[in-house]
């Protein structure tokens, strides 16, 4: 492996050298934080890192292997995560005053889980603030006039700047499919209740899944396969076999996949380029990809959503809301507000269509293998916003897996993103139908 | 077996008598149907009743019998089911004019369960107005005067008055454990989620339980554990082992349990015979049975009940609601109402209370078996209500598993039961400390 270009490897890749003894783990982590010392004065992607901490793991991890013990898919790997997931060796503030310099008891269930896998948790990036949509510091590392998008906005933003190969973050509408696509790098929000989600910040359980940022689907499927499991502390993960994400996606598929091009009913809020871009696509998939018509059961969706969110957040920020409303922003106190007035009767009728709505996709999903369809209106607009997260909104919903995938550019080169969405629980054949289009594309 | 004691006989027994060949199930269910000409008259426990449908089914039972296939639990067994309860042979009216003749499409799965175990379904037992509070017809077996309670009227009703020697029911609030009380049977609330819904009127989804009545415990642990099981269609079922309830209650306990007895913070709504009876009974457990008081944090339990019941009513009433509420008697019109104003905020709250509840209750059975309660204030009240279920919401809220055990008696010689209630899950345990506590109370 080639020292100078340790910051752009693979995780899989970085994993495979640190294993046969090629490079250390020491040698990668001080890669990624010298690029960190570069690039952070512009970016601002990491709320919280300690250089000499994340080198003392590097060092264990390094021992441990010289001991034999190094069993772990991610043995000596950096990943960022982002700053509403707990970390009992560091703080976790929430993107919010009302939580600044809190350091909890305990790592969340995935940090957990990734330490179990070896790796070392390089530091906390940055959030929006409570993981909703008022921004950060970070900016977009292809345009610092540009966001990065959110709420997973450090987490994508240090992917895509070589500070770390991968990276946490969370999707409760689009956060993660959104910087993704901003930032140009691979986004995956898998299944909701796939991901135990103890420790990280409760905004709404239905709604709420934990999801990756990685360079690569290879990187996304090895540290998305550390992270599935249940947890009884998280009622929605269920006891079951965890997906082999990543057999599944290294396997060829024995049919060329079905992509079903989905407009939805947000399409006027596409931009020039994403319509121009998404008429090249689909023309490249020619045969394997049909356009779709959703079904007017789904174009309430984003209402529906947004009442489930609000009214969800309201209920699990209320202490903040109680104690310290005045140093929320306004937009986010407007949500808060409006969450308090929802109806339980309302609430429960938009959680009952969502069931209804994973039923109409069964049709859908006898048909084809992946929907395809944008993962933002456009690329990345200026920093004051975060972006529209409305073309996740639906997917988000109803809980099914999405991936974005960084194929595509418009404006200045600025990324744009395709999403790709697959059938609720068919996380590793999403991840084998991306790797198809991924490939196609790239052939022409 | 004597078949001028067919009506008064255990299931278990007609089970095994039938497996042996002494009985045919058409000479039971022509006992039961001769038993019930002769009482329904005053007890009016059955909504439906076709008696050549119900030999049909015992005819059938018989007929696979002489043919070798007769491997069902209950096989010849007739069971009454609770008219909310979805019968594909049968109307199913949920005690409102709003569903006069309605007969479902399919049966519900613990209706396809008992099938399944041979059991003839004998008729739809009388509920209350859509399983709430306003009385249907049926009265109480002991006294006329008297109501059976509610909501599961009619099957209480006719298990105490020998008509069918096992009958479904369900609990939203105390709609098994009450009327099991009032009318001196054995009643079982399950812990919450074992039983599939599917199929049955929906009320509440946090608090709807099917539960089962018997004339003893092994027939309480016979058909209870043909319905345990996973429903995909009820999404609070899980795929698990279903729990050995009749091979546990057959077993010695190795320690003799340990009771608590817990007044709960209603105790000044128990009658005069109330606590007496329950002053008699602690006397007899001795040294087995500890006062024990519950933490302040159980004290809402009521009014959070009532919160959650009301707004997930509304919402799964709505129909009923808007197509005809003129219809629906004043007392429920009111419940609707209320639960239309619940915010969702509020909702929630009550609902995350619940399972703090349930963490609380870790300490006292790490150091109790059982919990020793009253089911009702009282004897049952005049017909004209059905009684008071407080004494039965903070287990239904928890989702405990509970049983009525019909031991005592208060004024008039009214039957007056013994609640004890168990830990979430540990339903077969409890079982088998009902029956060293109904043993130990005979014993004097």
């Amino acid at each position: 492996m080639d020292l100078t270009r340790l910051i752009s490897a693979s995780a899989s890749d970085a994993a495979q050298a640190i294993r046969s003894g090629e490079i250390s783990s020491v040698q990668l982590v001080q890669a990624c934080l010298a690029r960190i010392r570069d690039v952070e004065p512009q970016v601002h992607a990491w709320q919280f890192l300690d250089e000499a901490h994340a080198l003392a793991q590097a060092r264990a991890r390094d021992a441990e292997r010289s001991e034999g013990r190094a069993g772990g898919a991610l043995h000596g790997v950096p990943v960022g995560i982002k700053d509403i997931i707990a970390t009992a060796d560091m703080p976790t503030e929430n993107g919010t005053v009302l939580h600044a310099g809190r350091t909890p008891e305990r790592d969340a269930t995935v940090v957990a889980m990734l330490r179990a896998a070896g790796a070392v948790i390089l530091g906390k990036t940055v959030t929006t603030e409570c993981a909703t949509y008022t921004p950060g510091k970070t900016r977009n590392p292809h345009n610092p006039e540009r966001t990065p998008g959110g709420s997973s906005s450090g987490s994508a933003a240090a992917v895509a700047a070589n500070m770390v190969p991968l990276a946490l973050g969370t999707q409760t509408n689009g956060s993660v499919i959104r910087p993704a696509s901003f930032c140009g790098v691979y986004g995956f929000k898998p299944t909701h209740g796939l991901v135990p989600r103890h420790g990280v910040l409760k905004l709404s359980r239905t709604l709420d899944t934990v999801g990756f940022f990685g360079r690569s689907l290879e990187d996304i499927a090895l540290i998305a396969e550390q992270c599935i499991g249940h947890d009884e502390r998280d009622p929605d993960t269920r006891p079951r076999a965890r997906p082999p994400l990543q057999r599944t996606l290294a396997e060829e598929p024995l049919l060329a996949p079905r992509f079903a091009f989905v407009k939805t009913t947000l399409w006027e809020r596409a931009d020039a380029s994403t319509v121009e871009a998404f008429a090249r696509l689909t023309e490249t998939l020619g045969v394997h990809c049909q356009s779709y018509e959703l079904p007017p059961a789904t174009h309430g969706a984003v209402d529906w959503l947004r009442t489930i969110m609000e009214s969800e957040m309201a209920a699990n920020l209320e202490f903040e809301w109680e104690r310290g409303r005045e140093y929320l922003s306004a937009p986010l106190r407007e949500q808060l507000m409006r969450g308090r007035e929802v109806r339980a009767v309302e609430y429960q009728k938009c959680l009952a269509r969502s069931a209804q709505l994973n039923q109409g996709f069964d049709d859908l999903f006898d048909n084809f293998d992946a929907i395809v369809t944008p993962s933002a209106p456009g690329v990345a607009p200026p920093a004051a916003t975060t972006g529209d997260p409305a073309f996740c909104s639906l997917w988000s919903l109803c809980g099914m897996p999405a991936l974005n995938l960084p194929l595509m550019s418009g404006p200045q080169g600025l990324p744009l993103g395709v999403q790709v969405v697959g059938k609720r629980g068919s996380d590793a054949r999403l991840l084998r139908s991306a790797r198809w289009l991924v490939q196609s594309v790239h052939k022409h």
